[in-house]
């Protein structure tokens, strides 16, 4: 099974109305809500692909009761761990008239350090199972800022690969720990880097600890910068849609080609595929499966050189 | 004790941030919630001025859980009955640089004909305690639009005068079962009656079966048409503030005077005051204890003829 940690797991609640009134009082439509945070998104594609998968990170209060609800209703197999605090919630507010989201994120609960001590013995109770390990996401307050750091360490010493997905102070304490994989977005890569190319800030992440380096530039697809060498792999048009857990997609694509060791091009094609899939369905951890299979043979994967590390134009 | 009713209680979660960007992804800086809806809050009013106060309504899910969990919390006495459908959420997002406020009203829960039977035995066990039943609020889908008019035929065969504080057709339909008090805002009396001048819609409104009706104007006060006699009582200046829940602080007050039988001037005097406290309060349900006391002597009340019901210029 993968396994997916998601240290400060979501409420994710979509409230849809006509229209937002700002200063008003607004009359929802209708209400769904969904356990969220990026690592319960990406284990909510794998197991959509039939893979098995673990959930795991810190849920509390009533909020963290509504999570597991709903984790168990989706039927992911969940391990999180309980903590005194209350989970987080995040409210899109999604305007049909105007086709545009509005969306709300609580800071979420602070963790005390005896829960944070008893999380990384749970974690790594749980990683002896697991083909590899998903860290995604934001860091709740009381987690040490190398918290990433820590669970990589945990993950080696168990031979489990890890894929992290997190950005600014998070991503960089962690490159050290040696992560098999991380996945910046465009803006992620350049403020961790402080660096315009997106290729020479891979690059950089690489050397700095990162087995590989995909980075997701959006509509241009994805570059990678790896071991084996450098690929940019990019969808055949604009996709319109939701990009939120488009990342997800990609980062549950990239994990499965880890765990399988397919070739590094049919790794990013099956990844563009899947988040391109993932823009053209409407909630962050779905994807529609007719775009994900139309693409799988139109996706344009071309190497770079390594010595040069540029994109083909 | 007083009774209130809340047949669709909500769990007001407050967000606050600086800003609030539409079509953005917005940081909550704190976030607050606690028990709503107009029935808790008029209990929280009652509770505040040491009068022993009971709770009732429908709650249900894990929202109405966090409803229950947060009455405790407050010391409210919590005889609200659990329903199937999920609790309504209402979400007040407070942007701290503007001084205002946009508000996601959640539909609520969809009440079976099982569980509303339920609620008028529920309801009627806990009358014979009560010196006076508030009810108050929006009706839930699933409940008869009557639905006021069967709990107040329940209050008035075990002899307990009954507050009403609704709109619309759910207000209409209860006028013929007698309600001792209603308690229409400006908008809500014009809705109900189609008439523009507030004397003659009070009036029509009391014709049509309600004891006494005393309408909220906002920064103009109340006005009051009783079988005694019709008065005008205004506050002796316009108050900034949070407008939300000075209704329920009046309809606290106004059932106050209901139970002691104080003479009106003085019922209405106490219930300008605790309005304009609620006013200066930031959250629906408190209400500025200095503000309070200071207007208790400045508050203008004068009757008018009750053949013209003409307030006084």
């Amino acid at each position: 099974m993968i396994l997916t940690v998601t240290l400060n797991a979501a409420l994710d609640i979509t409230h849809h109305l006509d229209r937002l009134r700002p200063h008003g009082a607004n009359r929802v439509r209708t209400v769904a809500e969904r356990a969220g945070g990026k690592g319960v998104n990406v284990a909510r594609v794998l197991h959509a692909l039939g893979h098995p998968t673990v959930v795991t990170g810190l849920v509390g209060g009533l909020t963290g009761r509504a999570i597991r609800a709903e984790l168990a209703a989706a039927g992911l197999a969940d391990r999180m761990l309980t903590i005194a605090g209350e989970s987080r919630r995040t409210v899109a507010v999604v305007e049909e008239s105007v086709g545009d989201t509005t969306i709300l994120l609580e800071p979420g609960p602070v963790v005390g350090a005896e829960e944070w001590a008893r999380f990384l013995d749970h974690l790594d109770a749980l990683l002896p199972d697991a083909a590899a390990v998903v860290l995604a996401g934001s860091l709740p307050r009381g987690v040490p800022e190398d918290a990433y750091a820590h669970l990589l360490r945990l993950a080696h010493a168990r031979d489990v690969p890890a894929v992290l997905d997190a950005d600014g102070a998070a991503l960089r304490m962690a490159l050290p720990a040696g992560p098999a994989l991380i996945k910046p977005n465009a803006d992620e890569l350049a403020a961790v880097t402080r660096l315009a190319d997106p290729v020479a800030a891979a690059r950089a992440l690489h050397t700095a600890g990162a087995g590989a380096v995909v980075a997701s530039l959006g509509a241009d697809g994805l570059i990678a910068v790896t071991a084996q060498g450098g690929w940019q792999a990019r969808p055949p048009e604009r996709l319109a849609g939701n990009p939120t857990g488009a990342g997800d997609a990609a980062v549950a694509a990239l994990t499965l080609g880890l765990v399988t060791g397919e070739p590094w091009p049919d790794r990013l094609t099956e990844a563009v595929a899947l988040s391109a899939a993932a823009v053209a369905a409407p909630i962050a951890g779905d994807f529609d499966p007719a775009v994900h299979q139309a693409l799988q043979t139109r996706v344009d994967v071309r190497p770079f050189a390594t010595e040069e590390l540029k994109p083909c134009p």
